[in-house]
């Protein structure tokens, strides 16, 4: 096991970029405007023989030539160049990220290259992460290696979620989508095909990593399972740990093995192995989307218990199914709070759970009725969904639903299909840690994560 | 079985508002603005005894009152009034749509009220829809019955889908949706209680309406199964018919009564019925949405096998996946089809199933792909990721795949999740006809409806 800690990859205090240019659409140029637009602090240094400057900053023949040493190498070269490269800077190098592609995804060369890397940090080299990955997005320390676009690809703000990945077509998309929702990231990291540093060294910093509360895993296929399920273990012991797992079935097997060059394996051996450890398994994208979005503005819930509250019985009762579809459980009130609560509620309301408000609910009576039904300990989370067609509904239920969550003390989920309108109500919500779903699917999902996935099996 | 036909309800030559007013926030009000401001063509007749006019039209004391018969009124007075004013209208009156609450989802006194509505049909009276109901929604005469405020629930252009639906909050919120997604509805109908109108009645209209081309059922429970089974088989076969059944589970099932009052049955029978009727069943509101976008934008495609094409490898496993769990088929190349196309593009692609074409492609050889791959019968669909990071890809990649699509002749999906810049791509897609997924999971879902949910079971 390897216990060398991974401080000077996140937190680097100098990053060279091996191949910078600042021609346009190159890799490197894209990696060197990432770092220098991102506020990076640190010092950065161009690394390439055909160039003076590079952004106006000094440009080095080669990383031996620059004085200081230097904590990261981003490697934007040809693949066959790289292991050559690298063992020149030997010495000189803590760690290096290789983002080129043509190493073991692609053929026997390649795979040779790969060799000759695992030679290199064998023999007390630098730690590699990649080749054929993205690397690193750090919000915090703004190391930013994505060879994307800012204009295509948008990076998350500061947040309490790690992401670790070996695809960097998952890890881009999630970053731009998450971006977008406004959810923020700690950490992400893409690291291909793994010559060295994989999702175990990344356990075993974020488990001690002050900045992360959630640690999130896009897994294709995982090396050494024994130590994956200690590394895990560990996280999990502190913090809240998920995963996906992609190549479930045996042809998604076959094409994520074409990817990175990694065996799948058998997918029960994932699943007993993420049990074993303590890892929430996610079943996919938008549970992962869906997850990350309750994690960041809820807590975990207590158990599977849920209580759905509308003011449109027909999106109740599938909410309710969504759930169920889930292992969640949606029981009924006690026949003692029901009475309570048919006290205090027009005759029309269903006291039940769902709860129906009808469309001719208010801001306060919406916001009485989550508060009064949800007292006790019969239910562990509510999913209230406040569809905006009902005209008495105003711009302050947000706020009165935000007031009662958190008197409630445990975790409130929001699920408001439809339109423009209602689209543009989302914001209310989240402003105020009420997170929003589009869908009683998705709504149900999220409730799922925040159970750690621990239904009722039907 | 009743072979009345139904052309007065959608087709209505002049429409009463029983209640009418032009007080804001009122249900009345809502539906006068509704009818006049949609376009509808023929004659409204507002009737009040309180009102001289409303919305500058004569306000009638009664419908007796109202020179000419009236096709369809609307009734938006208390539950126990309604009775009274239909029997005394009898005879004027062709069809009415009850929206008022308050009848049988309430109480004793409501399964009354009921009771009465019954026997005024039984006795040769007007048709009714409803009670607690949203009515009509359609496109084409702009009947416009639902009481929600247009800034609040935007209505969907035209289309060829048409909605039956028990449950007004997912009509309302379904047609919101489908409306900022610029899907297109021909006709809805939230029939709610239903004492007289069901879904049968509206599938036997639907069946012969040149405007439908595919049907989308809500479904809590159905009373006459037997007619059902006819009426959906006679519909069938004519158009694509697709079902959500709600209240699956027992819990679900209970929320279900208490919201129109009708008992939910064993969802085995309703499975049965479904598949005997040859309607396609789907899953819940996502499936819903998603099954609208792709049965708009693409034709039913022959059968479950797909083919993925993608520049991320990882989503492309992620679609394979999701693919998988919905029981589509998504099967390798064949060995002579791969030699043919590693022989024509670059050695990095991975060419299989998905055919990954790596961050370095282009629009020409993205389409390239696209056609030579779908080429011969291997395959009945494809689904395309085209993520945007990729820094070669323009705007001209819709237009070109559209192309090869159209070629192709069989359904082509694209599945793009990401950010800003990909969400603001999607219009580029769609105006070619390509309808776009935001997740690997919802492009799965489209395919498995657009292959009549006939997939392979695992």
């Amino acid at each position: 096991m390897n216990e060398r800690k991974l401080d000077f990859l996140f937190k680097p205090r100098s990053i060279a970029v091996v191949g910078a240019s600042d021609v346009p659409g190159k890799l490197s140029t894209i990696i060197m405007d990432s770092l220098v637009d991102s506020g990076f602090k640190g010092s950065i240094y161009p690394v390439n023989p055909k160039h003076q400057t590079v952004r106006s900053l000094k440009c080095y023949p080669s990383i031996e030539e620059i004085e200081d040493g230097v904590d990261l190498a981003v490697f934007a070269v040809p693949a066959p160049l790289t292991p050559g490269l690298l063992k020149r800077a030997n010495g000189k190098l803590k760690g290096a990220i290789i983002v080129s592609g043509g190493f073991g995804e692609m053929d026997e060369a390649g795979r040779g290259l790969e060799g000759e890397l695992k030679e290199i940090v064998k023999n007390g080299g630098p730690r590699i992460i990649g080749p054929n990955c993205m690397g690193i997005y750090d919000s915090i320390s703004k190391v930013d290696t994505f060879f994307l676009s800012r204009e295509r690809i948008k990076r998350p703000k500061r947040g309490s979620i790690s992401i670790l990945t070996q695809s960097g077509s998952f890890a881009s998309t999630a970053m731009d989508e998450l971006a977008a929702e406004g959810i923020g990231v700690a950490r992400l990291i893409s690291y291909g095909n793994r010559v060295d540093v994989n999702e175990s060294d990344c356990l075993d910093f974020l488990a001690g990593d002050r900045a992360t509360k959630a640690v999130l895993l896009y897994i294709e296929a995982i090396d050494e399972g024994r130590r994956f399920i200690e590394s895990a273990s560990r996280c999990a012991a502190k913090k809240t740990v998920m995963a996906v797992k992609v190549g479930r079935h045996a042809e998604g097997a076959l094409a994520a093995m074409s990817h990175t060059g990694a065996i799948s394996g058998r997918y029960e051996i994932y699943k007993a192995a993420f049990k074993k450890a303590g890892v929430i398994e996610l079943e996919g994208y938008e549970e992962f989307i869906d997850g990350c979005r309750a994690f960041t503005m809820q807590e975990m819930a207590k158990g599977p218990r849920v209580l759905i509250i509308t003011d449109g019985g027909g999106i109740g009762v599938a909410i309710a199914d969504a759930c169920m579809d889930s292992d969640l459980c949606v029981e009924s009130l006690t026949e003692e709070k029901k009475q309570a609560l048919k006290a205090i509620f027009p005759p029309y309301y269903t006291i039940g759970n769902p709860m129906d408000l009808t469309g001719s609910v208010n801001d306060e009576l919406f916001a009485e009725a989550l508060e009064k039904s949800m007292e006790g300990s019969e239910f562990d989370m509510a999913i209230v969904a406040a569809l905006w067609g009902p005209p008495n509904l105003t711009d302050r239920l947000p706020g009165l639903l935000a007031e009662k969550a958190e008197r409630i003390g445990k975790p409130v989920l929001i699920c408001t299909p439809g339109g423009k309108y209602t689209r543009r109500k989302k914001k209310l919500f989240e402003k105020r840690k009420l997170p929003v779903f589009s869908s009683p699917e998705s709504a149900a999902r999220a409730a799922s994560v925040l159970a750690g996935k621990k239904g009722v099996k039907r």
